[in-house]
């Protein structure tokens, strides 16, 4: 194997891994960059409302509470954050922001639903080389409009026998996707940016994971501790080795 | 059959229906309001922007507008409508509506987004009815979250054996979830209330149609001409009929 890939104890690659026969991708910041558009957007935001509110106000973090408060009702996804950096700007301003401000910001919101695909390194010889012995599947959360535009513009669906774009990663939603695609966990392996989505409730089920870790990782993401051994990977370039025939 | 049911030539009820085997629901304005809610957001959005917008200015033409220009980037759905109503509430106005009138479209859009489930008339004894014959599934368009939401809190998810929040309904979608369910489009028959997405495409493909008309329809799903022969049920009541055993 790679000297790139950091193995931890109980999942040797060659170990479990000749067992898979379906590999599940993440998208977001995976197979292409997200996050920074979203931290753009969130300094575009501090930038336009800091005229109109009062010095001291952390507006970063309250537009964090906002968009964190709204996750349950909203969900993930660009609609989402733009309605609320909507509504943080109003609150934070209380009341005093300009209609020309919120025009802004539903622009923001606009350019990121239909700027391009920005594929990170590799991501196209990864996948026809691991799809040459493996069956793939992309798994992503979000908004459905929005992905769904991403993955067919992408150039990268001819890769995936299967597409599902999901509300939330959790063993459930793992367990209903392997099922479907007629594999038990242990022949699955997700590979992904977020440990607490695409890793740890793929191993709860009895499945693998290989963590390819972005360098920006959304607040909601983070995982400060976990016990789970599962493989990761500086770069997906290095994916392949770990899918090779022996 | 029942009275109600108005019978086209070439598709008679007890004819072919004895061949399906699974029968899709479409949701919203099938098994429960949504497009009330939508109409009273649109009088609701007129009476806010009245003040601030120059007399003879049509503000419903304006927002049906913004949303249909909306429509391919932000699909179908409360997010997309209510980021609509913020953008043109601030085009309409030139720029002079005040932050409050643009909080209080936010907050009608969060109401919607929470507002329990108001089911249709007779729908839980018709899906338990039909359902003790045939396989029911659920195939609704729009947003992922609020559409799950509305599943899970309506009390009826238990009669679908699967169900399925799909961005556009074509026959390309129609013809993956009758592979997926495993039946041919012959044994597969669409109840839903909008002929342009529950009906004609099911047609296309070889299945069963029935339209069952809400009091509303919202201008984008208007069908004004098609020679397609389907039933039409004035109520959902006499469903069970037309798929009981003989």
């Amino acid at each position: 194997m790679t000297t790139d890939a950091r193995t931890r104890p109980g999942d040797r690659p060659g170990g479990h891994f000749h067992d898979v026969e379906v590999i599940g991708f993440d998208a977001d910041d995976t197979l292409w960059r997200s996050e920074d558009a979203f931290h753009a957007a969130e300094r575009r935001f501090v930038e336009l409302l800091d005229p109109h509110t009062p010095d001291g106000i952390d507006l970063g973090a309250a537009l964090t509470a906002t968009e964190r408060a709204n996750l349950s009702i909203s969900g993930y996804g660009v609609k989402a954050f733009t309605l609320s950096m909507v509504e943080a700007a109003v609150t934070v301003s209380d009341g005093a922001v300009p209609a020309s401000v919120i025009g802004e910001l539903v622009e923001i919101g606009h350019a990121m639903l239909t700027e391009p695909v920005h594929l990170l390194p590799h991501v196209p010889e990864v996948l026809a080389r691991v799809g040459a012995t493996h069956r793939l599947v992309l798994i992503t959360k979000g908004d459905l409009v929005h992905q769904t535009r991403k993955i067919t513009t992408s150039g990268l669906e001819h890769h995936f026998e299967h597409v599902e774009v999901v509300l939330e990663k959790d063993a459930a939603t793992y367990d209903r996707i392997v099922r479907h695609v007629g594999v038990t966990a242990g022949r699955f392996c997700m590979v992904g940016n977020s440990v607490r989505s695409d890793i740890l409730p793929v191993l709860a089920l009895g499945g693998h994971g290989v963590h390819v870790p972005y360098h920006l990782t959304w607040e909601h993401e983070r995982v400060e501790h976990h016990d789970e051994d599962f493989v990761e990977l500086t770069s997906l370039a290095d994916l392949p080795t770990l899918f090779a025939p022996r």
